[in-house]
């Protein structure tokens, strides 16, 4: 189950950046599951990677080799089907194995190539298959090859997810596109969560991973299917350059601000597209807090709400039910917390106020705003003026069956 | 559903302690649902009330009244079936109005009669069916009423959870009779957990709170079914003193070590049965994490395992998946986690060990361990010498069920 009808739109190709997706049979035969991306010369790479401690092997050996060709690495290799995490060192001398195949055949150093790997957790890599397809892979390599990846490093998800944009800056049009993959945190026995985003732009390597933390920070960190955090989660931002423009060093740069909110549209897409496309989900929820004192208090609140099973239970019901929402606020640990002052809303309606159910409030207009599959939680705090937003799903039977039912 | 067939045991009555269980008729005529407790002149009384930020009327006037009568409340009133809570400025009202009653007729001040509510949230308390009850709970009060009062506080529980037992200190007997009530953290549209201990041992006033407080802190404190903190939780510890002993003063007294003991041993059986009648349960999980450097990060390494969804559906499907213990751990934020140094067992059987899979390990053996329905979680760090344990359920098809389908 999935929220709404999300299509793939038009995924623009991005000059110095091409992708080949191909099948090496890790799984399925015949199902396209290994991708590898090709970067020009000129490309900076930054990659935020999972803070799970128990990160999977590809993670250990991209965060390495990002650091051993100092953030410019010529080839990311994908494969779905096996997450080559929980495996101990045999993983990490499989993921090192993957990337030096590709580096002979490209002649260039194997700490040029990043591996990423999504799939089943605690099963050896098959990496005899996919070194044996890795020449097919260099054989794809197309500009116009998005599409074709977004599918290939889907495991469970019921869709691909893409987003692209074409955005103007000091007077020169760029281009910037990105796919992900993922639907709960960690899916079944799943390591789940990657995304690759890339422009035409160029940008200095220390300003580029600042932007795509900034960006992260506000978008994949706000979103939330079950709490949980997978053990391969990786987002990559590629600037290739090949626009020629003269390099963004820093937030003085006419090109930074534009270049910035394309990135935070192009994330919060992805973002939004995995929570709609999460486990058993059938609403698809943002929860956004306003008057806080600080942000980090009006996050505590909105993800307390999100992470709460009874209000996710009582979402996937379409049941109004303000007590839990305000037993989840009161709980969220917010200091010197005035529950007189707090006003609830559901898309709009005002259903509490003054630590008891709104006057006003009758349980029509309650089942009213709980009807559509996206709905807005809005907690007024009323004690300063910060703000903080989350996106979530319910928590349907659906989700328990994924969950209780995928080794039966 | 519920984990095991725990039938209340022999609840002795405790000297200086009496209980009334009548029928005023709030929810369905006939249930038992209020419940007056009477304490001897001499009683001390210690209370910790819920954290939670949105606490019932009821938890606003009786730690209002706790501190006026200087912790000597002459009587407990509990009522079933509403929670008070959510009800704003008319609650705290309705709550005093209840007091009033009680002190009328038993001419003591209002302020030495604490109210307790449990059941559902949002609505007005029925004060009018209160008040005309209480006449005929002080006619019931007898020495003898534990059992009736365990089925008396009752909201959704299956089934009454009591606890009592008979200790020596310094060559005397005393005796300690324990019961509560919750079985989510919040039922449905319930406000929970509420408990009662009452021993005939003499304890100064600031010594009982102290007691309580860390034998909620070891016991109640390390119990989660979904996370979720109610309006409403309040656990009393009332000590009588009609065993005439010299009031125990510190921790220097004979008495208090087996004081402390027996109170930790109600507690927690007492905390362990809220978890085994705990919502759609199936399997009773404790989760122990030794070798830690501080038992802080035991705990969060314990809790973070009790919390995830995804362990609790494996739980459930009794799925021995340890990639999702590994993960659960690995986000746990304990700092410079070295996972290759962490061993998983199910019920003795090593899992995991370096990072993955125990070699040792058959998919048999985690499917006998996951058979019973107690399982014990253990996490070795080896790391420090610290611990820490917590007790919590599987998440099923009737968790959602129940909290889903509650109003429809």
């Amino acid at each position: 189950m999935a929220v709404g009808d999300d299509k793939l739109g038009e995924l623009h190709p991005i000059p110095g950046f091409r992708l080949g997706t191909v099948s090496a049979g890790i799984k399925q035969p015949g199902r396209p599951d290994l991708v590898l991306m090709e970067l020009g010369e000129a490309a900076n790479t930054a990659v935020v990677f999972t803070r799970n401690a128990f990160c999977a092997a590809p993670v250990s050996v991209a965060r390495e080799h990002l650091r051993a060709c100092a953030g410019r690495p010529r080839y990311l290799l994908v494969n779905t089907g096996n997450a080559n995490a929980g495996t101990g060192q045999e993983g990490m001398i499989a993921a090192r194995a993957c990337t030096e195949a590709v580096a002979s055949l490209a002649r260039v150093s194997a700490e040029s190539v990043l591996p990423f790997s999504t799939g089943v957790i605690g099963e050896p890599l098959p990496v005899g298959l996919i070194q044996s397809a890795i020449p097919q892979a260099f054989e794809a390599l197309v500009a116009d090859g998005w599409a074709d990846a977004a599918s290939g490093i889907m495991t469970t998800d019921t869709r691909p997810k893409g987003h692209s944009l074409k955005f103007s800056a000091d007077g020169k049009e760029y281009v910037i596109t990105g796919i992900a993959k993922g639907a709960g945190m960690i899916r079944p026995n799943m390591a789940t969560m990657l995304a690759y985003v890339a422009t035409d732009m160029a940008v200095q390597p220390g300003q580029l991973h600042d932007l795509l933390a900034g960006a992260v920070d506000t978008t994949f960190n706000r979103i939330t299917v079950d709490g949980d955090t997978s053990t391969n989660d990786a987002c990559v931002f590629v600037a290739t350059g090949a626009a020629g423009n003269e390099p963004v060093v820093d937030d003085t740069s006419k090109l930074y601000e534009p270049l910035r909110i394309a990135l935070e549209e192009i994330c919060l897409t992805l973002a939004q597209g995995l929570v709609r496309d999460g486990e058993g989900a059938s609403k698809f929820v943002t929860v956004q807090v306003n008057g806080g004192r600080v942000e980090e208090e009006c996050l505590d609140v909105a993800f307390t709400i999100a992470h709460s099973p009874l209000v996710k239970t009582a979402l996937f019901a379409s049941d109004p039910n303000w007590g839990r929402l305000l037993a989840a606020i009161g709980r969220a640990g917010v200091e010197d917390l005035d529950v007189n002052r707090i006003g609830l809303y559901l898309n709009d309606v005002l259903i509490a106020s003054d630590g008891c159910r709104a006057p006003s409030y009758t349980e029509e207009q309650g089942v009213t705003a709980m009807t559509p599959e996206d709905i807005v939680v809005r907690v007024e705090l009323n004690r300063g003026s910060a703000s903080g937003t989350v996106w979530t799903t319910d928590f349907s039977y659906d989700y328990v069956r994924i969950n209780a039912e995928y080794r039966s």
